[in-house]
């Protein structure tokens, strides 16, 4: 009997069940200054201790995009390693600010167990929790899978899908204590447009274009300490459908945010995640472009917020805000549709 | 109207006026730990604290090549993301040292507007400061970059060109006040050769060379938070004139230092750029090499300085010193030539 | 006479000199980082403080393998510049856990000099000691490498090759004095395989592949300031006999040994380097597995100890344990043949 983890199939899954996730992590300066050579990051509030301190926190936190990524890492090993397909995120959100220092565990529980109707596969749902050192929770969220049965038979009758929101609304939304954007500086920021400048339904391209190479996916992947052999098995993936690496989604929704500054620099905290689909597979080579729509907007008090749909595509500029043909189907460019809420400072 | 920033153009910019740049830095020991990973530097100054500790510092300071890079990469979104070329750096001045907690922050004036004669473009010539959290300035210089033009024009009449020095001189060098070689250790420190040993007019080749990677120059570049779009996206190059992605000229810079760590090991720390020029362009897959020749010496009291020419040449090694041709053209190999003032200790 | 460091050939060594190293390397988190993100490493002892308080210590220590690599990079420029090949490891201890903080330097005795009978190379072979700024020693390992002659001669008559143990014994090994494993987690250390679960002569595929860039093992082999040129100069490296650049070993280790985390989750920290054999190359686009056989086992009383045999493959899993053929050849895809000690949690 191997003591090798070869991943759980969908039989080793049961309802209700809470799994503690190997490998807690301590997130230091060094994560931060990762992050921004991974993404080119240029959010003030995650780069300069003195931007942060003038938001009335004591240090710059760590991103919570990162703090995300660190979080899913840890449960790959349990949930995901015989995945066949990551088909959606739900009701992620932000419970506090995680800073230099401390450390992050996982645990998951199992929430939704469905068999697909070819007997092959099922779909398991996952409400993942990460806390720091403390036990305070800093992140929640929900995502299902495709996990490959161990056995191929016909499927179980009934099987459960939870029921979640479609999105998060604005009392779901936990701005940090201390975040006091009174004396917030808009230049260092890099933009003036505040909360009050942005309509629902307006549209942002932001314009500029990164290339990713297998260096720089498998460094960040890595660093997130995700496991999934898709991302670092150049031989496997060879006889794979796509025949080489595929790109964690993480990586692309971290490059598109940090693409997102240009248009959205004063939107740096992310405050929940309603949903996300990785639509295409981004491989090495790709270039990525993005582009953002406001869907709606609500007024937190001491910032305001804004639940914002933003849109990654490879090979392929986003000056004609490209989604989907009349049929419904996204357009072949498009790698990502990611719904959140981000905080963003108040004109007064 | 669109709230992403697409740049300025020559007409944007006014004489006299002052820019403050966006995203403030607070460098970390992770900056330090990058930019060895990411050149390979062996400077025992900037390596180890107890190293600087003995040299009468708190700890390692950061790289003055860094703290430039960091510097320059804020000013690029406000001064040279319309730019055609980046054509030269003069004054550059270290003034202050900058720790692992420190924050940046930088700002430029503009001291140089002039119309080129083809009236398609214009030179925009800055004065770029660097400060830490407490305001005091740690880096100043100039550099002018050739701007397009939004709408061509005839030329206007005058314009202005700033009068620069061709080089800093002994009096213009600051050497840090709590710098205190008395104790020095040349084993650590690599090699035995002092102030004393380097005469004016001698050249070193600097025997080693260093290949350069997409992602190498892609994770300094955004460590840098330099946004310029030549760098990062391949997509909009392949339609270039040089069809890639072009490597940061910066990245070469700090290659070229860490390979002249072989024959220049005590002269860590610089305290001066005179002039700088990217003769060429430098792309990934090349092999740098780098050479050096001593223009001038000054006895500084507390530390020798040398002022150096550092050339840097691709897919060529520097055996025979290569740089310009009988007519006085620059050898293709060359990609950058360089002047700069380091302080080095001296034998008593 | 050139300042250029061209490195010592066999002539050059004096048997019974001890070589001071230069460039002594504080250790900070973000090295802990780097080698998270270069590795994939998931040992929870090197990414959690609270594990590591949890096991008695003040916090995260660096891992083993990374102070390994930082010592090793300091002796190449002194010992092994001018190598033809890296033969042989023995008698590796590590003496003391490293923190981040800890400021490392390294020193070099020769113990074995020897000509070999073609009078082109002769063997080396030196006893190196790192130490932290206390002047503790932390890491004590042999080496020996065949050096290239200055001068082709006859070879000298006797020589002097040093007497070695041929593996280390459980007397020899040191377990960190504050190490306290009665509270073990073994849920965040991510598998339940206690010392007593492992038995001599047993065998564990570690499943999983990771793909090497030359980015990535150039940061490594960067961040360890090791100089060795095989590993960087693309151009020179055309002309050699492989055509290309070569891994530096210490890569391989290091990512054999994160893989091996799947099957030996409760082995973190390394105690003892017995032997070590690159048997063959390994370069940029090849994929590493790797497999484990248990040697022996030893009771230390506050943990148990195992002795592994790491053997690393490339472009082929290693389901079957591929290593040598009937003719006792080794195959052609094992690239490491590794013999260490590690300690690992009892189950009481």
């Amino acid at each position: 009997m191997t003591k090798s983890n070869l991943g759980r199939f969908f039989e080793d899954f049961t309802l209700g069940e809470t799994i503690a996730h190997a490998t807690p992590r301590t997130l230091t300066e060094a994560d931060a200054a990762l992050n921004i050579a991974l993404t080119g990051s240029r959010y003030a509030l995650f780069s300069a201790d003195t931007f942060a301190q003038n938001c009335g926190l004591g240090s710059a936190p760590i991103d919570p995009l990162l703090v995300f990524h660190i979080v899913f890492g840890k449960s790959v090993g349990d949930i995901s390693l015989n995945a066949v397909a990551n088909l959606g995120y739900a009701e992620g959100r932000f419970l506090a600010l995680v800073y230099p220092g401390d450390t992050l565990a996982a645990t998951s529980e199992v929430i939704g167990l469905k068999e697909t109707s070819n007997g092959k596969t099922g779909i398991v749902t996952v409400r993942t929790t990460g806390a720091n050192q403390l036990g305070e929770p800093v992140l929640s969220y929900v995502r299902w899978v495709m996990v490959n049965k161990r056995t191929e038979s016909a499927p179980a009758s009934a099987g459960s899908t939870p029921s979640l929101k479609p999105n998060l609304a604005a009392p779901d939304l936990v701005l940090p204590g201390d975040l006091d954007l009174s004396n917030y500086d808009w230049t260092l920021a890099g933009a003036p447009h505040a909360f009050e400048d942005y309509a629902i339904g307006e549209t942002i391209d932001h314009v500029d274009g990164m290339s990713v190479e297998e260096a720089e996916h498998q460094l960040a992947t890595r660093l997130y300490q995700n496991t999934a052999k898709v991302h670092f098995d150049a031989l496997a993936q060879a006889n794979s459908r796509f025949g080489k690496r595929l790109i964690y989604g993480g990586v692309a929704i971290s490059l598109a945010r940090a693409l997102a500054f240009n248009g959205l620099s004063n939107a740096a905290l992310m405050l929940a995640i309603n949903a996300g689909r990785h639509v295409n597979p981004l491989f090495a080579g790709d270039t990525l472009y993005a582009w953002s729509q406001v869907l709606d907007a609500a007024d937190l008090g001491g910032a305001g917020a804004l639940r914002l749909r933003l849109v990654a595509t490879k090979n392929r500029p986003c000056a004609d805000l490209p989604l989907k043909n009349e049929a419904g189907e996204y357009d072949p460019a498009v790698v990502l549709d990611f719904d959140y809420w981000a905080a963003i400072a108040k004109r007064r």
